[in-house]
């Protein structure tokens, strides 16, 4: 559906038919009515039944076709076998938006799925936005809209929610009302046969009222597009979400340390990454952080300001500053002077500022203020406990004038039950978030600051590289037309070679001769290997031989190899001997590439050896992606250090590893058909001495990329 | 204070007297005294204040001294400076158990340091134990004592907890009683001047009302203690420890890699995993574990069993079974046949078992119960979203019945607000433990799962290796007569040599001639270093020569080394060269020891080289540990891997490094005085040929070990 197709309809309707609205209170067709009716809507509403001529006092139709005006927006609520016939009455009608509350598609095995095909045609033969089948539907606390047969109406807020789960978005609605969290829209998607997570980010990409987006999903269906557009929203709005599940690449073979060590999950943590989408690990998370970004602007760094009128959780709070890589802020010393003069000799006065168990809401609420005046400070987090001379109220509204007095977040942690209660609902009020610990507080503050600082960093410009894009295209083919999808040394060696990425020089000889005559050319010392696709662990056979160091050596080799084939590998078929320059010294790394279904082009970057095989030391970005990601990249794994240099060995030409990674990110996106590359080793020289890939691997798919795939990779690199 | 003074007269004082009681509503003495009137305790109740006759209609009294009856508890109130005076008063009255509340001790700056001394003194003067200061004190629910001022009382369960901090307790008795968390006994020991942590797990150990420990504590003084009695405790009941803080080991010098990488953080760890302690990482944390544990017992095993309403949540439970280190239990044919004879053909009959939206409580529940009868089942999550034909209520009783009816544990996850809170209340008093989101349930569930496989382990025997205890002792009294805590190579081969560890053959000579002799007699290849203290970095000046072949090149060794450090370090002591056996191959690790201020002596296991020095990669044990404990420290590694062989390389001989592992924690264990020590590298050569310590350095204590860590660190090996 094109994307100019936008979903007014859903969210701001004139007029609303329910379809299979029902007599019969519990049933779902009644409760949406009944919802719709009671949640303050203003627009029209029609109940469309067949058998009943009103329903709690409003007129019933037979059918849309039946309503005098236009109406803007369906809901559906008959039987699944029903809907498409439905389907095809609103586009008579000419309704552009339809929400399927209805279950028994593809949920509910082989006919669902059928039936769900059945109803995407429908839609797209009368050009009807759909959302659904198997879900909530929609909710707007602004007008009363409500497509739910929830209980309860959750309060006007900031924060905009989909979920792919109906089940979710029930308990979640039912939860929120508890809490006291606020929403603008709600929207339960099912089964998304048309809308689905992208177009909401869409939607409320520039809707004044939702300031947060938060999302539950299962999977991602369209993951480049997911992240063109997540990259945009959330330079306007935090977008945080929750992903869930196992959309496992299912059973793929997998031939590379690259595709072995790639899974749904490292595609999904680089993608949100690489978008700045904040992840919420837990339900718990996903709310911790939906009210922080949606009652406080995140700091401008990451130095906190801890008041507390208890040691213990002062101590918790800080044990999370440190875990959640954020930095207690050392405060000025006319803060320090300034505490003085108002606090007890026995408080302390360097952070965590503690008030002590007695202090009253004028301490507290001081204290707290002078610590947002403070420049060293980034945001605050106040912790109170109920203690004997306590004014949880108090405390409450005075924290409250304070963080509204600033530009500087605060988060409270006022611990406790009904001793806090009326306290925590003065918080929620005036838009402090508050949590029960002080470990969550913080959590949710570390997560703001992780998002500002992605909000400040400038666009990660993608390097267009020169290549032979002919030369890569024509080594592809020649492999297809010979029945080959695995691309050995040599022809890898060419690929690598039309992207301008070094290789070791490299002949291929035919004869003991050839081999002494191209060794010398060469230059000593020389790597000698059989070249053929029939033999893969050539090194088994004594097919691969290093430091070969004069043309005695050379025709040994030669000869040795030939004897061992024809011994050990009879039928296979050898295209001679690669002679190849032997790349002395240098660090191995290993860059490679998988395809991940989501997502596409998964570019990994690892330390050889041991580091990508023992220790899956290894770091992953979707490609394609800019300088900025490719050196970060290097600095993720934990064996970081060796590249820098360490245990007196100097450091290696990070630069250029940066480089061959861009190379590699601008191949894959370029190559679709590219399925999965390991470059292996890649020799990273003394600095400024560039890399050389001495080995790699390359599988491509058994036909030439389809276009889709292509297109989006290309549209990506604008 | 001695072990059999017990503390009934805290938990189950006859009389209890409150001296501080005050006339004024609002201040601690009143609200104390309140407390104890209203929380139902039946024993005598003694305010004492010297310008009161009567408060809250109960006689006063000038002192404890006008008291005609015996008192079992006082509760000290007063101000900090008149602390002691009624201390000696209640001496003097031969009361045996006093908390005190007051405030104005050690936490309160140099002064109070003083004052908590003298309080100390006249409590053992006299002989009474003491709670606090600077704390709430005692709460027991089956009696209604209750010192604390604390608004409100928890109900009666079977969790007793201990808080160092009493804002938190304060905290904790508010948010439990609104969250219905019951518990037994609840102490708030303060500053722990007496009584602490130890103190409270001897008293609960065998208190039947006590079925769960609970602590919060920011340090543990005594760590071995802790670690002896924890260990005995944890057998009988699951104790649940929340330890925050940074009690970092302050400004020590650090010279070894252990040194170095060891933190008390690593100690906590290392201790809670070999007592059994279930370490909570948040106060969040704290609660769910306390409540899965106070309700159900440990599952046999790790395979869950999950019914859910909707799908969702479903994978949102199976995603934690998995990140848990649990397993989704693959259920029996019996069990899917049962299930398709009552569930409707669109819902999952297999684990996770979704039962459909629609589900009413007679669905649920049997499936509840059939997975419970599974024997592929060890424990089941049930999680419930409020849904149109949902009945929370009666899910919940039919959760509970099935509960009560199996020994497996149910943990349930009704999630949302009102919908479900009259559910989680039944839940709650058939305690089946409920959590607001999925990820919590199984988190708790993961915690009893690994208490239960503690549980079931054989105790680690701690082996006894011979030694020359003599010996060793001998070189560390030479070093200290010289002056010296540093032991080089020499000695610190002695030491090793004294308890049976394998090093290389090593002569030390003093001319060229006599180093050529040597190598000859040891046998080529061998291995030359300058010896000398005063030499900290020798590869540095050419004073390490590896691989020397033959006569000739032992004998240009030996003279270039004494020209170069004539020329580098021409004021360095030299005891010669030493003339050292060359160790071919094996695998190179590294085993340290450091000493923790809570602990004691820490062993540290890595791979050597970057392993260690720039992955950390390393694992950690207080000692003395037995076997199992050194075999796991071999497989806590991430290049665990290498050990047992990888890319072509064969296992090396992990059962010497697991000797070794037990030998030096004798080792430290006998000498206190060993402060750090760093095996590095050991060779760890093919299997049956056992390891060979190349390289080490030990510093030691510059007085020998003073008697009490001695003590500790024997008695613990029985």
């Amino acid at each position: 559906m094109a994307e100019q197709h936008r979903l007014e309809k859903f969210f701001a309707p004139s007029s609303v038919a329910i379809i299979g609205a029902s007599t019969r209170p519990g049933k779902v067709g009644h409760d949406i009515l009944r919802n719709m009716l009671s949640s303050g809507y203003e627009g029209a509403i029609y109940p469309v039944n067949p058998h009943a001529s009103e329903i709690l006092g409003v007129k019933c139709y037979q059918s849309v076709l039946e309503v005098e005006g236009g109406i803007d927006l369906a809901v559906v609520v008959v039987p699944a076998p029903a809907v498409v016939s439905v389907m095809a009455e609103c586009g008579q009608k000419e309704v552009e938006a339809v929400v399927v509350i209805s279950a028994g598609f593809k949920e509910a095995g082989a006919e669902g799925v059928a039936r769900e095909r059945e109803l995407a045609a429908v839609a797209k033969q009368f050009g009807i936005r759909v959302i659904g089948p198997n879900c909530l539907g929609v909710l707007v606390t602004s007008t009363g809209l409500n497509t739910t047969f929830a209980a309860g109406f959750p309060k006007r807020g900031a924060v905009s929610l989909m979920s792919q789960s109906g089940a979710l978005a029930t308990a979640i609605i039912d939860w929120s009302i508890q809490q006291g969290i606020g929403y603008s829209k709600f929207v339960s998607f099912g089964n998304g046969v048309d809308v689905g997570a992208v177009d909401l980010l869409r939607a409320w990409e520039d809707d004044p009222e939702t300031e947060v987006i938060v999302a539950y999903v299962e999977g991602l269906p369209d993951g480049p597009e997911f992240m063109r557009v997540a990259r945009r929203v959330c330079a306007k709005k935090p977008v945080i979400v929750m992903k869930s599940g196992g959309t496992e690449a299912g059973a793929r073979a997998v031939s590379s340390h690259t595709g072995s060590l790639a899974g749904s999950e490292q595609a999904y943590e680089a993608a949100f990454l690489q978008t700045g989408v904040i992840r919420a690990h837990s339900m718990q998370d996903l709310f911790d952080l939906a009210i922080a970004f949606a009652y406080q602007g995140p700091p401008q760094g990451g130095r906190v300001g801890i008041v507390t009128n208890a040691g213990g959780p002062g101590i918790m709070a800080t044990d999370a500053v440190e875990h959640g890589g954020l930095e207690l802020a050392s405060l000025t010393s006319s803060t320090v002077e300034r505490l003085r003069t108002r606090l007890p000799e026995a408080a302390s006065f360097y952070n965590p500022v503690d008030v002590l168990g007695d202090a009253e809401a004028e301490r507290y609420t001081f204290s707290a203020e002078t610590l947002l005046q403070d420049e060293n400070v980034d945001a605050v987090v106040a912790v109170v406990t109920p203690q004997a001379m306590t004014e949880p109220e108090e405390t409450a509204e005075g924290l409250a004038r304070a963080a509204s007095s600033s530009e500087k977040p605060v988060l409270s942690c006022f611990m406790g039950g009904d001793a806090v209660g009326a306290a925590i609902d003065i918080l929620n009020s005036h838009q402090v978030p508050n949590y029960p610990f002080p470990e969550r507080a913080v959590q949710a503050l570390s997560a703001m600051v992780r998002y500002r600082q992605w909000l400040e960093e400038p666009p990660d410009e993608v390097r267009r590289f020169e290549a032979d894009v002919g030369a890569v295209r024509a080594v592809f083919e020649r492999a297809r037309s010979e029945g080959r999808v695995n691309l050995g040394e040599v022809e890898a060696r060419e690929v690598l070679r039309g992207y301008g990425i070094a290789v070791p020089e490299s002949r291929v000889a035919e004869s003991a001769e050839e081999a002494e005559q191209q060794a010398e050319e060469i230059g000593f010392p020389v790597v000698m290997k059989i070249i053929s696709s029939d033999i893969l662990h050539k090194t088994d056979i004594g097919g691969v031989r290093l430091g070969i160091r004069d043309r005695q050596g050379a025709l040994d080799a030669y000869e040795l190899m030939m004897l061992r084939v024809q011994r050990y590998a009879p039928k296979a078929v050898l295209r001679g001997v690669a002679v190849q320059q032997m790349i002395q010294g240098g660090r191995e790394v290993i860059i490679g590439s998988t395809r991940d279904p989501q997502f596409g082009p998964l570019v990994m970057f690892g330390l050889g050896g041991i580091y990508v095989e023992v220790l899956e030391d290894v770091s992953f970005r979707v490609a394609p992606f800019g300088e900025r990601h490719a050196r970060r990249m290097l600095g993720e794994i934990k064996s970081a250090p060796l590249l820098r240099g360490a245990r007196g060995e100097g450091p290696c030409d990070m630069d250029a590893i940066v480089e061959c990674l861009l190379i590699v990110s601008q191949m894959v996106t370029e190559f679709p058909e590219i399925v999965e590359m390991d470059i292996n080793p890649l020799k990273a020289l003394d600095p400024g001495r560039g890399v050389v890939a001495v080995d790699a691997r390359i599988t491509i798919a058994e036909e030439e990329a389809r276009e889709g795939a292509d297109d989006h990779a290309l549209c990506r690199l604008k």
